[in-house]
């Protein structure tokens, strides 16, 4: 299913080759008002195209607003974004109807679809399909924001290179103005060189490399979310593993708490004079599930783009023999700072969905 | 909400001091045969007051089956299952009435159910609630192999010792069945001393330590899943954060996937003369959300348990100031052990959903 | 499935000569006070047992409350109500194994399930999981009323023999509250004896009788419900349907209407120097499957009980031929006055959902 | 909300004169061919304007298919069908805004959206919303068609002139087929002409009129549907009432069933030498909420279309008072003929999201 949602329902449609793309939101309030230049600017941030992080194609990735917004205004209807197709080059996809590359959804899609499926660009499949998903959140988040609430990423990791973590305890709030419109976003923007560099690494050896994406949405009121499959955790995470190449996800301390002692990963109460807070936020701002009040903050895992220039082995489902394939086209050799946004949008769409 | 699936309906109920705990489990088709012996046996890895890792409380945990279940076969209705609660000492529990623990939910449960929420032993975030979650477990996964799908978990690590991980390409039908029975499930049987050292010296210290959990889904047949949402990363993530105290879940390679390189990553497709495979298996048996045929293999990251006797901040929600807190009563100092069947139960309910 | 609900999730549990039945909700908001009593009036207006217009079974169908009420007032948590079954004879349903009766579940059960159903009373089928849905009912019309909405209905007829109609635009509170505690609900209590001379008369038929319910919901606040598949007829309908033998619904004029010019049908609004109503009430209403704050008003069509104690064909599934049967055991000639309870609760179930 | 579907998601969006309508279907396996010559036969089935019962509009509603289906055939991604709207006059519904029809939905929707819905048009509210539905279950019924299920409805009734009703034990194939595709469904064709009479008074009278459809499914296997909220009649209502302008539905002998004795509405079984049939079909081919492998029947009541050019009192929401309306602008004086297609289509999404 391409559906998500409790109390939104959500569906991404469209392939990458096909006529369009787009999403379709029920559940969303009357009477907020979005601005349309917001929606750009993160769309932007997804679009291919900037740098040398990125494919060199030139997506035009309009979204084209057919209904639930008039003058500018939620009118409480269902919401349909449609992106066209224009850019679209399937003859590079040719030789992939018959070859599975390895890491891609080509196999596994040719048996659960039983061939059926569209191919072309990776199909329903497709990085692309994240555009519809970074619209909604865009839009979504312009509601959270009227509610208190803002949500921003960065760039954890490419490779091995770290970023610097938000201080989950204290998160300035210009940091997330500045995240949440940046197209390489960086806490330590000395380490942009460093992970430029390591993208370039990859692209010349005509391979790509993993990340981590790291988000914090502050704001968020205690008491949100619930016990067992209503947690806060398992929402996110169903929405964040809907993006493509998330491989996973953690919050707060996350695995490293694993390692730790109790006294050591409890955050301890307090009042601060004005409200309930924790010294620390081992948590994630998430206990039983439940908004504490504290940032709610994550890290997802991103592995490197399957779609590499090498030579790999793989087998032939026309003859029925192992083979190998050359992957042309044009890819990424790393989507992680384009990510940075689709991520937040996700984030984005699961809070909503919480609320 | 404390209700999961999509195609079957689950509900786990109670509180830990109340009546009873529970499960309703609506979906489960008819003529299936449950062996209630295998039943119990999972009850029995869960349940507490074996050994030294546990708290000595004595539950029954008997699990009293109240429909869908004829003469040992499903009837095709649903299933409820019933657990008396017949050994709490509430008394235990008062003081944390006013002064929240550190690390659990009861300030976030006191906000969200504005103090209404039974909080006598953790009411309904306490660990005890997964008892219910190990009998749904148990009775899908004997339908699971009766499709020729089967489910294994061990302790990855309990603070910084580590067991040996499964061979993500060829995992043994014997260690499956092993494991799936083991009371303190290990590849490494070596591990099993330091381990419980690690546990033994974060009890006489009047600590707890975390750990992780490695699950595989053996027999998964190609072609199950889907694409965005319909993921089977999502629909286990959402189902394995339903379990109180994991903070983390990665699939493969996980995290460590986002240091690798495509060629690295990448799993390439062969005929082993017999069927598809991927030589490797960083994937952990999903492709673009969709089962490859591999094993399914996961990693969940569970804290330290938060209720630990040494005395912490806290506030006092009575008095409206800062306190501190000395938690009183019977608790695991590693619940890891005692995890590892509830992971498992856990990994059948969102395979079982997923098929 | 037996389960309901959007942002409530209903599940209702257990077979009528099985080891108990109940019901699980997830979704009741913490802080309600339910007055038990209240629960058990409308129990007991639901058991049979009471006249000759029900069946001679004494059942003793008290709700265990196992979970999600704590003294009294709900704690947030799923609520679990069990009522054990102890007074079930399955000796006289022996021979309804081979033969299925007509117009019962028996043979459609049979094909589901394979055969794999308890069919001992009805199993799963049977009226007897009303008594679940009444529980649930009660608890949630109790939350309802807290907001100014109350829910009753009467026999609006009994074969031929047809009750006064509530007035749609101007219904008494006083008759709400007399009839939603009523054993046989009546706006006219002149029609008591003529319908039960019709039941009386079915029952020595060796026959029975059917009839429809009329239910109001009064205090609804204008503006609850949604268009297309979000409206208040479809949500009530798919609810209505959920009780054994309703065979049909109608909102307002319903079935009427249909004879009706527009300018008969449509109700003008006014404001009545209070706030706006519609000089009448046609729609029932409700106007684009939103309330219009008018009372919602519905009649539901409940066909005469299936199971007749006179010989009546049928096939025999042992031995492939065709056979005749003569239902055994004790049944309802006319379930229709219990039924006014059920209606009642599930209206409750469905309204509540809505909000 | 204006989803709908278990197994399916399906999501109607779109304002009636805002830039386009359409649906959202998840959940369509891959590899069923679909014809969308019969896909425009059914469009054209509810388009308006092609005789007198119908508004003088000429629509173009061409279904513009975005995804989900290549080369004719589905591929199992969610398909999407945009409809532009062209031929739009918003002008006439300006004093709409402040004065609210009788009989529509302006005020609830006016109070559920705090006037910030697209009204123009009826907005989504707006019968034109039925086409994507038409669309959707144009596709879908070419899938059950494969399954060998067909569907068909007829006007069952306008007015107080009524056509023939389905034989509900033996429906001629050939009627199924030639009714499906009709633009004025009749079994008794003599009852066109006294149909359109009654339309034509009432257009004439500047009023409109209301009817019933009556729909049959055919090649329903048995064994479809489930206990209590499971059920076919309850799922096939919720997707009914979606309909706008539907205040009534029932199955089989419906509300005259209510006046029955058991003996006459029970559905005796028998072999017909080649399959379990029943004599009579009372029950719709539904028992226990399941199918019986019967024609399963039901018919639905529409109310006359409250769009009259006749003066009505109303409310004027500006100045606070009481007032007039005259509605201008193109209605249909009778939407029953138009409407048999999209109750057929309906039908077949509400059978799909069973199977």
């Amino acid at each position: 299913m391409s559906s998500y949602g409790e109390k939104i329902k959500l569906t991404v449609f469209g392939e990458s080759h096909g006529e369009a793309i787009g999403a379709v939101i029920d559940g969303v309030p009357a009477g907020y008002k979005i601005d349309m230049d917001k929606v750009l600017v993160q769309m932007a941030r997804r679009a291919p195209g900037k740098d040398k992080t990125a494919t060199p194609r030139v997506e035009k990735d309009f979204p084209n607003v057919k209904s639930g917004i008039l003058n500018g205004v939620t009118t409480g209807a269902p919401i349909c974004c449609v992106i066209e197709n224009t850019n679209t080059k399937s003859g590079d996809y040719a030789n992939l109807m018959d070859k599975p590359r390895p890491g891609h959804s080509d196999y596994t899609a040719y048996v659960k679809y039983d061939g059926n499926n569209d191919i072309r660009g990776g199909g329903h499949f497709s990085g692309r399909l994240t555009a519809p998903l970074v619209f909604v959140g865009a839009v979504l988040r312009q509601i959270l924001e009227q509610k208190g609430i803002k949500i921003a990423a960065h760039i954890s990791s490419i490779g091995s290179v770290e970023d610097k973590p938000f201080d989950p305890v204290d998160i300035d709030d210009k940091l997330i103005d500045e995240l949440s419109v940046s197209p390489f976003a960086l806490i330590d923007r000395e380490k942009e060189e460093p992970m430029r560099e390591v993208v370039e690494n990859a692209r010349t050896n005509l391979d790509s490399v993993g990340g981590t994406v790291e988000c914090a949405v502050v704001g968020m009121p205690a008491g949100v979310g619930g016990p067992l499959f209503g947690g806060i955790e398992g929402t996110i995470a169903k929405a964040i593993f809907g993006i493509p190449a998330v491989k996973g996800i953690e919050f707060g301390k996350g695995f490293e708490s694993s390692t730790m002692l109790g006294s050591e990963n409890n955050d301890e109460f307090e009042y601060n004079g004005e409200k309930v807070v924790t010294k620390t936020n081992n948590s994630g701002g998430i206990l039983g599930g439940i908004s504490s009040g504290m940032p709610v903050i994550f890290k997802a895992a991103i592995k490197p783009t399957p779609s590499i220039s090498k030579e790999q082995a793989t087998i032939n489902l026309q003859t029925g023999n192992n083979d190998s394939l050359v992957v042309k086209g044009r890819h990424d050799p790393c989507i992680v700072p384009r990510a940075v946004s689709v991520v937040e949008a996700v984030a984005a769409i699961a809070i909503f969905d919480l609320l």
